[in-house]
């Protein structure tokens, strides 16, 4: 079953994979299976293509099994040399390591939690206003629903938007940092899927700015049109669940 | 056998795509099988990743069955509509509708030369300078090679390159155009694995920026090193061959 009750012994056995993509793959390539999350990665980009995971409340409640400071940021030994960020890379760059699947998601082990630190899961983020405040705070909401609900998908993903320049053409454009060339993506997304104590659905999409937004933010006034992600980030989510599923979109009936 | 040998007779039967991928495929996702190509298209750039041809003397030879006149360009229907590139998009664009996998390879069948009209197979290309000269030289180039080689397996795709601007920080760049937010890649690159009538392996790999470059060029003028590729496209080449096996590396005994 994809929709594990609340009641169930929290766990990253497994099964765990079919869990987390229980509404399917949003692409194939280069994917990456850890215990508690899955991803797949843009070689050419040196981040991620999109991060899957699937949090309910008893994987929350439990915080004292494992601990942060045991947790380094670390190579993913799975990506090709060529296509590998480091350290190196984000080194006197001014940005952030920011996570994609949040490690304050994953403390259902140690081993969970340090699988969130390989350089694969993480982007170049604006720290101040951003990593640590807006984004965060739009972490905090995913897990906030986790608690309320049976359980919540969450993908996640940067990234890299066209914009009008003075010569009336669209050019996307994004800085690319250390030896390896690691995209700094220009936005990032983080689609929700939240299944009710009832089992209905709802969804809410957003995208925001790697930019200093500050952290007192109404997470909803990002809130962006689902087909907005699905042709930026060239995939489509959640896709085995039938649209006619959902019962809310950003708040609203559908 | 992925060589056939230059007696046999040209045909796009159910073994082609063994053949023209005998070296392994770059990626997996999205990938498309056509009669004498296969590509795997990169659905957030409206454009493909790769294209993979396997040329051979006695499928270039006989041009009498075909007709480029037939052949229009056409939406790729395999592909999403979200995904997909029209031929809205280039209208008044300024740039060319160019062939990835070369129109004047695949006169095999009227149906193989239809197919390089897909628009999955089309990248926007300068035409005066580029698309209509120093690109299509290093194409004529490629077929040179099958005619003097047992075969050749041709890999050609976009690339968007970083460069360094003013403020000392590296960007990549690139323009998008029409409805769908079709890239224009700064460059393509070109990587030809030929084989000998003895059985020899050679190598060659080319870039070329996407600008007017003239006619009367050397295509040797544009060899850059293999993993120049590889890194900046986010694959490898031909990784199924082993690299002790090549005899050659851009004219280079290795
Ligand atoms: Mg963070
Ligand atoms: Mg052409």
């Amino acid at each position: 079953s994809p929709s594990p009750s609340p009641t169930a012994v929290a766990t990253v056995g497994p099964h765990r994979v079919s869990e987390i993509m229980a509404y399917g793959f949003p692409t194939t390539d280069y994917v990456r299976s850890r215990s508690d999350y899955v991803l797949a990665y843009d070689r050419k980009n040196r981040n991620a293509l999109w991060v899957a995971e699937h949090l309910t409340a008893e994987r929350l409640l439990d915080r004292t099994k494992v601990s942060r400071k045991l947790s380094a940021f670390q190579e993913d030994q799975s990506v090709h040399p060529y296509f590998r960020s480091t350290n190196e890379d984000y080194r006197a760059s001014g940005f952030d390591r920011g996570h994609l699947a949040a490690a304050a998601n994953h403390w259902v082990s140690q081993d969970s939690l340090d699988e969130t630190f390989f350089l694969s899961n993480i982007s170049p983020q604006v720290g101040v206003g951003f990593n640590r405040d807006a984004w965060n705070t739009l972490e905090k909401y995913s897990r906030d629903k986790a608690k309320s609900n049976r359980s919540v998908f969450v993908m996640t993903g940067p990234l890299y938007l066209p914009s009008l320049e003075q010569d009336g053409k669209h050019y996307v454009k994004y800085q690319v940092i250390g030896p390896n060339s690691v995209a700094v993506p220009t936005h990032f997304f983080k689609a929700l899927l939240c299944q009710s104590a009832t089992g209905e659905f709802h969804m809410e999409c957003f995208v925001m700015p790697n930019k200093p937004i500050g952290s007192t933010i109404r997470v909803t006034d990002f809130y962006v049109p689902r087909d907005m992600i699905e042709r930026a980030a060239g995939f489509l989510l959640f896709e085995g669940l039938p649209r006619s599923a959902l019962k809310t979109m950003n708040g609203r009936k559908v």
